[in-house]
């Protein structure tokens, strides 16, 4: 794969953890963000702890958007909708978006450990009701630690891609394994991210109350539905 | 513990796997059923898995409640308020109900691998509405697949365990271990049950997109978060 990788709202401790990772293996990535200089200043960090071959720039979510046709939507869920509408008219038929939103309740001022309902069924359905026609909506690597993308160790975590499109799955799965240790596993339809994007709640309230950074493996599946980096 | 576990609707797959496993580990299991000739039928297979040393009975699922204080619900979700409102002259206060039920659509005539919305947020919830005062609910082993249950091999995956009440927990992460590597997780209050339902329907997608028996382990949190076998 030889795409550019644009994340948008990269400067988040998700967004700039997802970058770090593909900077590392070789991806190059834009950082989108609505401050040209924050989206800068965040490349900049990711090509210190990289290197100088790092192949990382910065610029304003919609100039992002208008060089590169994978995106990948990693803003707080409160600024999911706003960011999308803004950026229609730089979407192009044709791109994958991977959604990575949780509508978690303090989207709202409630707690990371709840969420809220999203009248779609999740926010990637919402994302793939916003997005124009030919854009691909894929929901992935919600459940993955920022902490721990954001350190040097491996990733203890699978990662369940949903989408409707088999060919933004694939994109996912491929940019999913790029992270070592981490494990793709086909989804199904896009409508399962409400469950996905549910175990990140359930997470987050683990960390709170073990004190952790927790993941999750899903077991008993059959080889073949484990992508991984090795193959 | 050398309490006697009451598994009501113990007949189907998913009581009768969790009974199996009690029984092989020298627990005193009733299995209860609607039918209390069924109820004896199940336990005497068991009986002939496990061998003659086996303490397992059947009876009709309310004299199963009046033997027992440590009752474990594993009806399909369809029946789970019309059996809690039939047994609620026999649960006694002081009992702990291990809740195993999840609302799948299947339960409407729709899809295992999808959910139905639940008042109460969830089953586990829904049946602690339905419960007399005094009786602590909690909701565990959704997320162990029959199949495995009822099968030799051991148990690949973590249980996470919700309720209101510690000791109720306790006792649930006690039962959790007893299967072998099985690790109990407390998952904090009982509405967590939530999401820890909603996994089940997501773990039956898996199962019948790639055609295996799904389960679910929770990583990077420290080690005294998982109770397991050995400990």
């Amino acid at each position: 794969m030889s795409r550019t990788i644009a994340v948008l709202g990269g400067t988040g401790p998700a967004g700039t953890g997802l970058a770090l990772r593909w900077v590392r293996a070789g991806e190059t990535v834009i950082i989108g963000s609505r401050d040209a200089v924050r989206a800068q200043s965040t490349a900049d960090a990711i090509r210190q702890q990289v290197g100088a071959q790092a192949k990382v720039s910065g610029m304003e979510n919609a100039a992002a958007c208008a060089a590169s046709d994978l995106l990948v939507l990693t803003v707080p869920f409160e600024g999911q909708a706003a960011l999308l509408k803004q950026l229609k008219p730089a979407l192009r038929p044709g791109s994958v978006l991977i959604d990575v939103t949780v509508p978690l309740a303090a989207s709202v001022g409630g707690r990371a450990s709840r969420t809220i309902g999203v009248w779609q069924g999740s926010a990637a359905q919402q994302t793939a009701e916003l997005v124009p026609k030919g854009v691909s909506v894929v929901a992935a690597f919600q459940n993955v630690s920022a902490d721990v993308l954001n350190g040097d160790d491996d990733v203890d975590c699978d990662v369940i891609v949903c989408s409707d499109d088999p060919r933004a799955t694939q994109v996912a799965m491929e940019l999913a394994v790029k992270i070592p240790r981490v494990r793709a596993i086909d989804g199904g339809k896009l409508e399962n991210a409400r469950i996905v994007e549910q175990i990140t709640a359930l997470l987050i309230g683990l960390n709170i109350r073990h004190k952790g950074h927790g993941g999750m493996r899903i077991t008993g599946l059959p080889e073949a539905a484990y992508k991984s980096f090795a193959k």
